[in-house]
C-alpha cells in the first residue's frame, strides 16, 4: 500500500510569496537584490524569515557567529534532519541564490508540520552568515565556523571592506547569539541551490543530483619583461610580458580541454603594464581560476600549466613569479544522501543529472560534521551573483519538493 | 689633392657642455628631462637655445606655431641646407631625443663658421615646435605645419591635456613668431635622431642609415563574449572574451613573425571586464600596433590578423568590432640624401646599417617639402622617452660629425 505522503506538495504559492517578500528586503529596482552579510538590509531579512520560523513554533536558536538554527520542538534532543542555506547576498545580487535554500527548507519544513508528517527526528533549518563573503572574507564564514573549520573569535575580529568587524556588525544588528560554536552535528544536511551555472538548462534537466563540490585552486601570475618602443624594437629583439602572458591563457585552455570532464581554467583578470599602444609591456599580471571534482587532476592541471608558462617565459628571455591565491581541495557529498537525492527526483518524475559544484556552498562546511548533500535547480543562462539571476517557478517547486521528500525520508529512517 | 675640410671636427666638449646645459632646464633628479611642449620649461629652453643661435650671429626667425629656423647670414635668398628636430620632451623623457638633432645641428654650424668653410648655400637650424604631442595632439605638429600638412588655425586651435591652447600658450611663452607657415621650402633637410631602439648596439653599430619611417596602424579590438562563474560553467559552454583577445595577441606575434623584414606588431594594452578571478571575461579590449616600412606589407598584417581574429570569434561564439585609431603610410628618405649619410660615415670610419626608423620624426614631414635623412646613432638598450635613454659620447660625437659632411656636402652641392 502506497504511504499517502508520497503525494505530498510543498504550497508553491507561500515559498513564492515568501520569495518575493524576502527579495524586497534589500531590494533593488533592477529585481536584485543588495543584502551584504551583517548590514542593516540583512538584519530586517533575517527578523523576516526568524518571525516566520517563531508562527510555525520553531525553537529559534542563534549562535555566537550568528547563524540562526531553526528546530521542530521536539519530545527529546534527537539531532535534526537540517536544511537550509544564507539569506546574505554580493553587492548587486539575485533573489535566489541562498534564499531558496532558506525558504525551501522552511517550506518543507511548514508543509510537514501543517500535514502532521510523522518522523523519527525532528527537521531544522539553518541559516549560514555570511556565505558570499562579499564583505568580510573568507567565504562561508557562518557554516564553516559552525563545522570547526575556524575558531570564533579569528571569525569574530574579521574586519570588512568597510572597516567594520563581523563581532561589532553581529552586535549592532542583535545577532549576536549565545548558542556555541562550533554547533551540534546534524543527522544529516541537505541543501537546495540555484545552478549558477548553465548544465542543467543546457540540458533540459530539472533537477541536478550534486556528488561534490570542484576543488578550487587560485593563483597569480607575474611575468616580467622589457618595457620598450613598439615601433623602433625588432621583433627578435623582443622581452614581451604580455606576449607570454597570452600563451598562458591560451595554454591554460588547451589544458583544460585536454585533461577534459569537470576541469576548468579560466583567466579572469589580465594587467599591462605600461599598458599603452606604443610600449611593449614590461610587465603582464593575470590570475588563473582551476577548479576539479579529482584532487590529482587538478594538481596535473596546476603543475602543467606552471610548466608550460616555464617554457612561454624561457622562450621569450622574461621571468615570471607564481603566487598562490587560494587553494580548496574538491568534497566529495555522502553516497548514500546523494543516491536519495537522486531517487527522490526521479520517483517525483523528474529529469535528473548528477552533477558537481563548481561554487562554494556551506553545504561543504556541514559535509564535515554529517552525511551530506545538495539539490540543484538551473539556473537562466547560467547568470548568477547578478540582478538577471532567474529561476522558472516550476523548477523552484520541484527542487522544493525534492528537499522536502528528501528530508522526509532521512527524518523517517532508522539509525544508520 | 684631400680637400682639408674633410678632417673638419665638431667641438664635441662644446656639444657636451650645450647638452648638459639644456639637460637641466626642465632636469629631473633622475638625470631626465621634463619639458613639455609649450610650458614655462620649455620656453627656457628655447631662450637658451636662440641665445646661443644669435650668439653665433644667425638670423633667428620664429614663425606663426612657434617654430625656430635659424639661418647663417647669406649675400641672398638661397634655400638653405637645414638640420635641426625638436627640444620638447615627453612628461619624464631623456635628455637626447631631440635635443640631440637640434644641438648637433647648431654644432655643425658653429664648426663652419668657425672654420670659415666656404659653401654654396647656406645652413640652417630648425627647432619644431611640439614634436612630442605629449601636451597637444598630433606629435609632429610644428613639422606638419611647416610642410602644409595641418592648417595654421586648425593647429593654434588644438586644445591640450590641460585645457589650454597651443595659440594661448605660444602667445604666453612668447613664440607665437610672424614668419608665415606653411614655411620655406630648404634645399634639403637632415635630422640627427638617438635610434630609440635596440638595433645598433645590438649589432654593434655606430651610425644608423635611416631610409625611411615606417607606416603605422593603430587599432582597437573589442571582443563581447558572456560574462559567467569561473566554476560553473563548462568548457563547452563557454564565450570567453579573454580568451579570443589572447589568441589575438598570439596571433599578431605569429603574423609578424611570418611576415618578417622589418615588421612589428604590438600589443601594449588589454583589458578584460569585469576583470575579476572568478568570472569568465565578458569583455576584452586590447590594441594592436603595426608598423612596416611598406604599405603592402602593412595591409597584408592588418588583413591577416583581422581575419585570423574572426575565425577565433567565430569559434568562441563571441562578437568582435575594430576601431582604427591611428593610419599613417610609410615613408621613405630621398635616396640621395640616404646615400650622401651613409657614404659620408663610412669615408669616417664609421660602421654603418641601413635602418628604418620606428617612431616619428619631423624628418618624415620635411620630406615632403625637400630631399630629406637622417642619421640614426645609437641608444644604450633601446630605452627611450623615460630618464633612462643614454647615448654614449663617442657615438654623440660621431653623429654629430656624420651630420656636419653630410650638410657640408649638400651645401657645396651643385644645383640638382
Amino acid at each position: 500500500m502506497p504511504d499517502p505522503d508520497d503525494q505530498l506538495e510543498i504550497d508553491f504559492p507561500r515559498l513564492r510569496d515568501r520569495l518575493d517578500a524576502l527579495g524586497r528586503v534589500g531590494g533593488r529596482p533592477d529585481g536584485g537584490n543588495s543584502r551584504l552579510a551583517l548590514t542593516d538590509a540583512d538584519r530586517e531579512g533575517r527578523d523576516l524569515v526568524t518571525m516566520w520560523m517563531r508562527d510555525l513554533g520553531l525553537e529559534v536558536g542563534i549562535d555566537r557567529i550568528g547563524n540562526i538554527v531553526a528546530r521542530q520542538r521536539w519530545p527529546d534532543s534527537a539531532a535534526p534532519v537540517m536544511a537550509g542555506s544564507h539569506i546574505d547576498t554580493v553587492q548587486a545580487g539575485g533573489r535566489y541564490d541562498g534564499n531558496l535554500g532558506v525558504l525551501g527548507a522552511l517550506e518543507a519544513v511548514t508543509t510537514v508540520i501543517e500535514h502532521g508528517v510523522e518522523l523519527r527526528r525532528p527537521l531544522a533549518v539553518g541559516v549560514f552568515t555570511n556565505e558570499e563573503g562579499a564583505r568580510f572574507a573568507p567565504d562561508m564564514m557562518g557554516s564553516l565556523v559552525y563545522a570547526g573549520g575556524l575558531p570564533l573569535e579569528e571569525a569574530l575580529g574579521t574586519r570588512g571592506i568597510d572597516g567594520a568587524t563581523v563581532g561589532e556588525e553581529l552586535a549592532r544588528i542583535g545577532y549576536s547569539g549565545s548558542v556555541p560554536c562550533p554547533g551540534t552535528p546534524p543527522y544529516a544536511f541537505v541543501e537546495l541551490h540555484i545552478e549558477q551555472g548553465p548544465i542543467l538548462e543546457h540540458e533540459g534537466v530539472t533537477i541536478g543530483v550534486v556528488e561534490g563540490v570542484q576543488g578550487i585552486s587560485w593563483q597569480e601570475l607575474t611575468v616580467t619583461g622589457q618595457p620598450n618602443h613598439a615601433g623602433t624594437t625588432p621583433m627578435r629583439l623582443r622581452h614581451d610580458a604580455g606576449v607570454v602572458a597570452a600563451h598562458a591563457v591560451v595554454a591554460a585552455r588547451e589544458i583544460a580541454r585536454e585533461i577534459g570532464g569537470d576541469q576548468v581554467a579560466t583567466v579572469g583578470s589580465f594587467k599591462l603594464d605600461p599598458g599603452l599602444v606604443n610600449v611593449i609591456p614590461g610587465e603582464a599580471r593575470l590570475t588563473l581560476d582551476l577548479r576539479h571534482t579529482d584532487e590529482e587532476r587538478l594538481k596535473e592541471a596546476e603543475s602543467r600549466i606552471r610548466s608550460r608558462v616555464s617554457e612561454l617565459v624561457e622562450s621569450e628571455a622574461c621571468m615570471s613569479e607564481w603566487r598562490q591565491l587560494a587553494r580548496f581541495e574538491p568534497v566529495a557529498f555522502d553516497p548514500r544522501v546523494v543516491d536519495l537525492v537522486e531517487h527522490t527526483a526521479r520517483d517525483r518524475n523528474h529529469t535528473t543529472r548528477r552533477i558537481s559544484s563548481g561554487a562554494g556552498h556551506d553545504a561543504q562546511m556541514m559535509s564535515r560534521l554529517c552525511p551530506t548533500g545538495m539539490i540543484f535547480v538551473p539556473s537562466h543562462r547560467g547568470i548568477s551573483h547578478n540582478p538577471a539571476e532567474h529561476t522558472d517557478d516550476s523548477d523552484l517547486a520541484a527542487g522544493a519538493n525534492v528537499l522536502l521528500h528528501t528530508l522526509v525520508a532521512l527524518a523517517r529512517e532508522e539509525e544508520i
